[in-house]
C-alpha cells in the first residue's frame, strides 16, 4: 500500500471532471450535450497567433528561453500596459510563466512560510487554495456575497487579519461570480495590507474580459503588488500554457532562482506565438470575440433570471454566472448531475469553488454560442418544469 | 522591504547562468565563445516533430487536454515501452507533464511529507533538492565517487537510512557524471527499499543517450518505481517543455487532482507534436544524433585525459563529462570564470552539482559540433599552458 502525503488530503480534486468525464460518455454514446460547465473559451486561438507559432517552428525556435522569458515578449507585454492601462511596468519586472497556474506557484513559493495565512475570497478560483496548501500556507477563505459584490473588502479583510497572516489573494473580475473589485477599494486594501506588512496578490488574468467599462489593472494603485496575468482567457492561448507574473523589483532574483529550478522556462513556441498577441489584427479578433462574450453575458443572465435562479449582482466580467438555485433545489451537485443526465445540459455545482453554500448554487460558462446556451436554457425549463 | 520565504534561503541560482550571461556578454562585444557549459542538445527538434507540431496548430489544436495527458500519446509512449523495452506498462500508468520538471513536482508532492528525507548522489542534477525543499523535504546527498561509478549503492543507501527517510530519487544515466546504474544494483535498493518500505523514484531522462549497449528501463524490474522521463534530450524537444511519469496504479488519483490544480495539463501543442517522437522517420534522425554525440564523447573523454583532467570512468550516457581538475586547480568556479574570460571557453563549475569536492570537479557538455571541440580543447591546452 502507498502512502500519499498528508497534503493530498487537503487538495481536491475538480468535481467538475467527474462531470464532464460522464458528460463526453454521453456523448460518445451519441447523446448531444450543452457545453456550460467549461471554464475555456469555445474559440480557438486567433490566427495571426497560430500563423506566429508556425513561423517560429520555421525558423527552428525549439531551444530553452532564459527562465524569466524571452526579452521581446517581456518588452512587449510592458508596451501593452503603457498603451492599454497607462503604466509604466519595466519589462524586468514582467516574468513569463506556464500559464497563470506557473504565476501563482512562484508567488506563493517565495513568500508563504509553512503555517502563514493567505485570505481569499469563498466562492473563488480553487486551485488558488491548493497552491497555498502545497507550500504548507493556511488558506483562509472569507464568505462573500451580494452585500459585498461577491468580492473582499478592506473590512471583511480586517476582520479576518491576524498575525500569522501574510497576503491577500483576490481576483478581478472572479471565477466563478464574474464580479469587479472597484479600484477604490483595492486601494483602500492595499493600505491596509501596507500597514500590516501584508502583501497583495491580484489575479487579473480576466482583466479585458469585461463589458460595460474599461478594464483597469491593480498596478496603476502601486508597485509592490503581485500580479498575475496569463493568455488563456482573452488572448484565447488556454492549450498553450502561457501566463505571465508582475512582481516588485526586489522580487526578481529569488522568482528566476526558483523558475530556473522548478520550470527552467516556459514554452519556446508559445512565447514566440505571444508575441503576435498584441498586434492590431489580433486585437480586432480579440475585441470581436469580447463582443460576442457580452451578448452571451446579457442573454444568460436574463434567461436565468426568468427562470427563476438568483443573480442578485450582474457579473461585469469574466464568462461566468455564478447563481443561487435555491428555488429549485438545496442540493447544487445533485441537480447538476441530474440535469445532465436528463436534460443533456453540463453545469458545475458550487462545491467546485469552496465552502459558503455551495450547495446552493451553480456556475454556467457562456463559453458556447448563442443558440447553444438558448438551446440550453429551453432544456433546463423544461428539466424543472418537470421536477416541479 | 520584502520578506521573502524561508525556504528560499536553501534552493540556490544555476551558478552557471552568471557565466552563461558573461559568455552572450562577451559574444555581443564581438568574441566567439565555445559553449561546453549548456545541458541542451544543440540540434532543434527532429523535422517529422516540427511538422507535426504545424499540423496540429492549422487543425487548431489549442483547447486544453486533460491533465493527465492526451490519450493518444499516453498510448504512444506504452507502445514505446512495449517495442523497445519489452515491457507492458498500461497507458493509464502514463501521466504527460509539463517537462521532467513537471512530472518531479508531481512525484514528490504526493509522496513527501514536510521533514521526510530524500536520498540522492552528490553530485548529482542540483534542481532535484530544490524541488524536495519545495514541499518541506530533507534532501540528503550521498557523495559518490569513481569507487562506486558515480552512483548510489544499496549499500550507501543503507548507511544513510533512517525511519524519517521516505525515498531515493536517482538519475541513470547521471547528469552530471553520464555514468550507469547497473540493473543488477537497482533491483537489490529496489529490494532494500520495499523492505524499508521506502520508495525508488529513478529519472530516465537520458535513457536513449548511451552509446555503448542497449538502454534499460527500472520498469524491468516492478510496478512500483516512479519513472521520470522526458521529450527534451534524445527527442531534442527541450524548448517544448514536455516530459512523462510512469507510477503506480493506486498513485494515479492523487496525482491526477493535483496535476488537476497546479499544472491543468501540458502545453496541447507540444503533445500533438510529440505523437511524432516515435515514428521510424524520427527514430532515424534520433539515431543519427545519438552517433554524433557518441563520437563527441569519444574524442572529449580521450583529449581531456590527455591533458590531464582526471575521469576515473568513462561515463556511458547523456552529454556531459564530469572531470577532476585538481592537476590544475583546487578552485574549479575560479577556473571555469578564468577560461571564459581568458580563453573563450564556457564550462560548468562543480559546485552546481552539490557539496561532494565541488571545487575539484568540472563539467564539460558535448552539446557542440565536434570542431568547436577540438577548438575548445585547443583553447583550454593553451590556457592551461600560460598558467602553469
Amino acid at each position: 500500500m502507498l502512502t500519499i502525503a498528508n497534503r493530498m488530503q487537503r487538495i481536491q480534486p475538480f468535481y467538475v471532471m467527474e462531470l464532464l468525464a460522464r458528460a463526453k460518455k454521453l456523448e460518445a454514446a451519441g447523446r448531444p450535450i450543452i457545453h456550460m460547465e467549461i471554464g475555456e473559451p469555445d474559440f480557438i486561438t486567433p490566427q495571426p497567433i497560430i500563423q506566429a507559432g508556425k513561423a517560429a517552428l520555421s525558423r527552428g525556435e525549439t531551444h530553452y528561453t532564459a527562465a524569466l522569458g524571452l526579452p521581446q515578449l517581456r518588452q512587449a507585454i510592458s508596451e501593452y500596459y503603457q498603451k492599454r492601462f497607462s503604466v509604466d511596468i519595466a519589462a524586468k519586472r514582467i516574468i513569463i510563466t506556464p500559464g497563470a497556474s506557473g504565476a501563482l506557484q512562484l508567488v506563493l513559493s517565495i513568500l508563504i512560510n509553512p503555517g502563514e495565512g493567505v485570505l481569499m475570497a469563498d466562492p473563488g478560483y480553487p486551485c488558488n487554495r491548493h497552491f497555498v496548501e502545497l507550500v504548507g500556507g493556511k488558506p483562509i477563505g472569507i464568505a462573500v456575497d451580494e452585500s459585498n459584490n461577491y468580492q473582499l473588502t478592506t473590512e471583511l479583510v480586517s476582520q479576518h487579519w491576524n498575525s500569522d497572516c501574510r497576503a491577500v489573494l483576490l481576483a478581478s473580475p472572479s471565477n466563478p461570480t464574474g464580479t469587479l473589485m472597484p479600484i477604490d477599494e483595492l486601494r483602500k486594501l492595499h493600505q491596509f495590507l501596507q500597514q500590516q506588512g501584508g502583501i497583495l496578490i491580484v489575479d487579473e488574468i480576466y482583466q479585458e474580459l469585461i463589458y460595460d467599462q474599461s478594464p483597469t489593472t491593480a498596478l496603476s494603485i502601486a508597485d509592490d503588488i503581485f500580479i498575475i496575468n496569463s493568455f488563456s482567457k482573452y488572448f484565447g492561448m488556454t492549450g498553450w500554457r502561457l501566463g505571465w507574473l508582475v512582481a516588485p523589483e526586489e522580487a526578481i532574483e529569488p522568482i528566476d532562482r526558483l523558475a530556473q529550478n522548478i520550470f527552467l522556462a516556459a514554452s519556446t513556441l508559445s512565447q514566440h506565438a505571444a508575441l503576435a498577441a498584441f498586434s492590431e489584427e489580433t486585437t480586432e479578433i480579440l475585441e470581436q470575440r469580447r463582443e460576442i462574450f457580452g451578448q452571451r453575458r446579457d442573454y444568460l443572465f436574463t434567461a436565468l433570471k426568468e427562470i427563476g435562479f438568483s443573480i442578485p449582482v450582474k457579473p461585469q466580467g469574466a464568462f461566468y454566472l455564478y447563481t443561487g438555485c435555491q428555488p429549485f433545489t438545496e442540493n447544487s451537485s445533485q441537480f447538476a448531475n441530474q440535469l445532465l443526465e436528463t436534460a443533456g445540459v453540463a453545469i458545475t455545482p458550487g462545491r467546485d469553488f469552496g465552502s459558503n453554500k455551495p450547495e446552493q448554487h451553480l456556475r454556467f460558462a457562456y463559453t458556447t454560442h448563442l443558440e447553444k446556451l438558448e438551446q440550453g436554457i429551453e432544456q433546463l425549463q423544461q428539466f424543472i418544469h418537470h421536477n416541479q
